[in-house]
């Protein structure tokens, strides 16, 4: 049945929204076998680095396999809450989904997205950012249209800076892509990515920006430039594709 | 809305089976604004400390809430993926699971169920007991009807001891019960739980055995005996109500 | 020898009071075999989370096992100085000892008691509890009769709040029980223990309430209401005669 | 000074072999004010998910930061010696140097690269696989050309695959490079990283296969596709630099 | 009352042997309000360094403050049982006891010196010493007079070598010595230590052979050759005291 | 060829300063095979229990031996950066720098010592000593004449006793010496260390102070007051042509 898949096709999508409500934005995310739950937290707490003068908020992501999650039980780490992979995978998210807002318009607002792996089965990484920004688009639906100051006599710098409307800059897809046997195939579940000899994963807006590339060749055989560029075409499209889908799933924000 | 259910009334329960499929059990168990994902994972890999000469197997149980599962997000803490009250609620988990099944038969398996609190609102540790006693069912359904030794010229005792339709001894249901102002309530959501003196949770048999109690007065007040016997009261048949749910969610081992 | 006791009498008990004199109360707590260290140190440095508004103060508890306590030397855990059973343990202890007094007139003060089990022979969480409060009365009689504000020309409100005399509600007491071939049994030492069907923790207070019970079955069988009812009416009578001894160690508060 | 240097121009780079000579390769390889060094360690320790039945042997990298590397010292974690970011980069390491060799021709070997930062002025990551690739390099050459068998009466499978002059594959170079006002630039500082819209940083081979691609943008510009070969372009071009410097830093193996 | 103390006078002592019984050596060492829990557990799990070539077994010891042990609590650590000082206290504490024994004629033993501080008022690491020798004498008198092989066909070496009545070479005994103003003083309690320009401890043998010395100054004012030498007298002569306290204390190995 | 160095002479030691600039002081610390990276960084920040009343500043000191530093490549530890032993020796070395200065007249500074060894052949706990007591002194020199007071209105008593030219009190060397067969052995490379019957470290001011004596024997011989005595001249004698060293590699500072 898999193998009826076009090899530029994506893995059939289903999207939950307000999956749960406590979290300001939810969404369970299914793509083929792989299943991501992830949560938009909002707050007004920013990390302690980010100091009082700069403008704006922040966005931080996290990244967990919950231990049912593969076929063989993934215990939890020792300590902590994710492991070496996951530590990677969640940075990358986070800088993806930070990509597509504009952070000075923002204002005093700390968004904490948490990615969890409900069932893995390929592409957890690019599915977990898609599922993040909507995520996130829903969390940013519910902030005010105005802020009231902490201290109304003494409005912060960063809740002068705070444009709702504006904090969306261009919406942002990621997918994965490998060249199996000299061809380029999109979105792979797992049965593919273990013949794959890349693994290329792509975060990229509707606008058509590239928003970050990670392209891995362990097996000694590395990767062309034509491969390159072949997996980039293929994944642009899938990233097309994957904007179509969320496009149904967001509304207008205010 | 939540005021016109009655004291004994359970919140409205619905259960999806198999929500995953990488792990034997998966149940999505939601009571109310409670929604629990509980997994099992099989293998034949027992504890350290279970030692050569047991007969059976083992069940352990793990409790997490994800960051997004209370309205102000509940952060991992620094070291592992639970906290003290976590450990304090998978240890009473765990062990209210095993009671209800019988370990010397359960052959050389290990069982590990991990519930993971999607969203909280109050008696997510008897939710979960409920959501991973049926997935440790399905888990167990999926057992094979015999065992293939690991060394078939040297069967050990606990593969000798394996016999999958006397695994579960009597299903298990669980249920919280509270004393606001002098009357017993089944069930509590997170705002009854907040004015409520007593806090009782009671873990129960289908053929009516008690397998668990904890019952904490915080505030100075504490419960009288007759308080007690009124809670226990409700509890059972709150607990009788549950078990009405969970066979229909259950078919026949075999 | 021990079979001599009967099946209602408590374990003898040695209580010696100031064992040791930094800690404001400091309590060596002997029951047959088992020997509990409880020590409560006062400072008035509230937890992060207290907050400045609320009124009064707070009470903790903390439980470890000496490695040498028991035949085979118990390690301390790889991180922290205690495992999760006792993290179960010291939240009990926490909840049962907080019960005892009326936290809104303790002042800005915060109580740390600290058990540690120098030697283990059954009931140790319960033995706690007892040294615990006694070790909990003490430091509070070393508490001023009245205030001084850290800042004079600002009172807070817990400080306002403090009243020395109010602070004790109603004395707690603690103590197990079990059931073995059907008979309840008082206080169980380590080789009744592991015959018991069923571990019933109960504490409860001098003037009758119970602030807290556990009764916990692991192994397939359960106990039915009268058992429980049966172990409760032991426990009780077991509990007045420790608050009799109670009574013996401690004079009036002033 | 800086800035008269061309944007495609590698920064100075010295390399010191044999800097210490307890682990079988060391490298201190300082490009610009950046300054790393590297030491592989060999052992016949393979690690424990490696089994039994899989040919050759294995390589990791750790990348650690010294706390005096940076102009305000940076502290160590408070678990582990290495933080989210030098996890994320250690991963990308040890892939990068797989890639240069035949793993399964390696025999039964460990090698283990450690890449400490002693002094960080931008592109240490790359400026570590450079390094960590010639210490690799050394310490294969420090192989026998036989192997003892553990055991002589057993060859095992990875002893009899060993053949050490075929281990390299093909040697990996990496360098980054970014876009600053629509120019890319080659190679950069701290001081150029700062200005950078675009952070690529690519591993690549002497015989012209990409290993491994890393391109991130986080300022909500993202980049493009012509910017994308662009960087491509100057990347490849400073790869070949270096490998024509890492080319003078080994001789034959054997 | 403490002036009234001659300045190369021991505190008072008490020794109370057996204490506790779970352990095979149990010492409750107090030495004016300093009081020290010391218990020796022995096993025949050797640490998995050991090896299986290296002839007879070994001695660890472990230092902890219990958090009531001084006046202004003293939390446990956020990770593990003690805190960088109490890590460089076990060290002394083991080199020192080691040095008392022939670990070779001890047979495949492993001896577990735990040493808790119930009560903290200087000299702690010596009293430590002290206290742990005991324990460890008597737990060596537990052992038996012949070895059971753990396989009789094949007893290993460090079974042969086992010779009970020839373990303990030399009795250790260890005090504190400082200099306030100009003058040597034994045994310092806290008061005095916080006056003392250095603090030396000493752990010297029965037969006279030094240890352990170990004597650090922080007041920038270090020491003089002659006032060492000063210092070193004292301690000689107090640990001469101190061993005719300890010969009370054993009677012969048998 | 190393048995040609007299029982008195030092390894041959070489120094390089400003091995690092990042760093206020960096040197790199050859002494036979033993490298040590010493770096000095400075910082306003105070630790959290200095407090504020405290004139002056504060010096710590870190020790890390890096995984490539030994034959045998040492892991980094599962939790932390340093192991007891290096814990053991970090104190040390912070005891012994701060025993050099005068940190009343330090101002309201940090100094951090990070120790590195990157290459282990005995003795590095000494040469650490002698590193990082150059890279403090380097550091000092960088430290401003006078000091703008964080808020010009109110400078701090911290500030005010500032005095650069006054910190360095007397400068420390610090050298190992050990037994070998009867006769006192200076600077212990490995290979003489494993052969010595006690192991003495000792760190001496240029005016002839002992700042620290740290004298163990683990053999169950111990050592003699002679041996002491003779042990105690010849590291004297060896920290002597350690000052002439440090000497040539440090000016006036000013």
């Amino acid at each position: 049945m898999m193998s009826l898949r076009g090899v530029e096709e994506l893995r059939t999508i289903s999207v939950k929204r307000k999956f749960t409500t406590t979290a300001a934005g939810s969404v369970l995310w299914q793509q083929g076998q792989t299943i991501i739950l992830a949560t938009a937290s909002l707050s007004r707490d920013l990390p302690p680095w980010f100091g009082t003068r700069q403008l704006g908020g922040w966005v931080t992501a996290e990244y967990t396999m919950l231990p049912g999650s593969t076929p063989s039980r993934k215990p939890w780490p020792k300590t902590g809450h994710t492991d070496s992979r996951g530590t990677e995978i969640q940075r990358l998210i986070g800088r993806a989904i930070r990509a597509s807002i504009d952070l000075s318009k923002l204002g005093p607002h700390s968004l904490h997205i948490d990615c969890h792996v409900l069932q893995a089965d390929g592409g957890t990484r690019t599915a977990a950012i898609c599922a993040g920004f909507l995520a996130l688009r829903d969390a940013v639906a519910t902030l005010p249209e105005s802020l009231t100051p902490r201290d109304p006599s003494q409005p912060t710098e960063t809740e002068k800076a705070y444009e709702k409307s504006k904090i969306i800059l261009d919406p942002v897809a990621a997918v994965s892509v490998g060249i199996i046997e000299g061809q380029a195939y999109l979105d792979l579940d797992y049965a593919l990515d273990v013949r794959a000899q890349v693994d290329l994963n792509l975060a990229y807006t509707r606008a058509g920006r590239y928003v970050e590339i990670q392209a891995a060749a362990e097996n000694g055989l590395g990767y062309t430039h034509e491969q390159l560029l072949s997996m980039l075409d293929v994944g642009r499209r899938g990233c097309a594709a994957l904007h179509a889908i969320l496009d149904t799933h967001v509304g207008p924000i205010s």
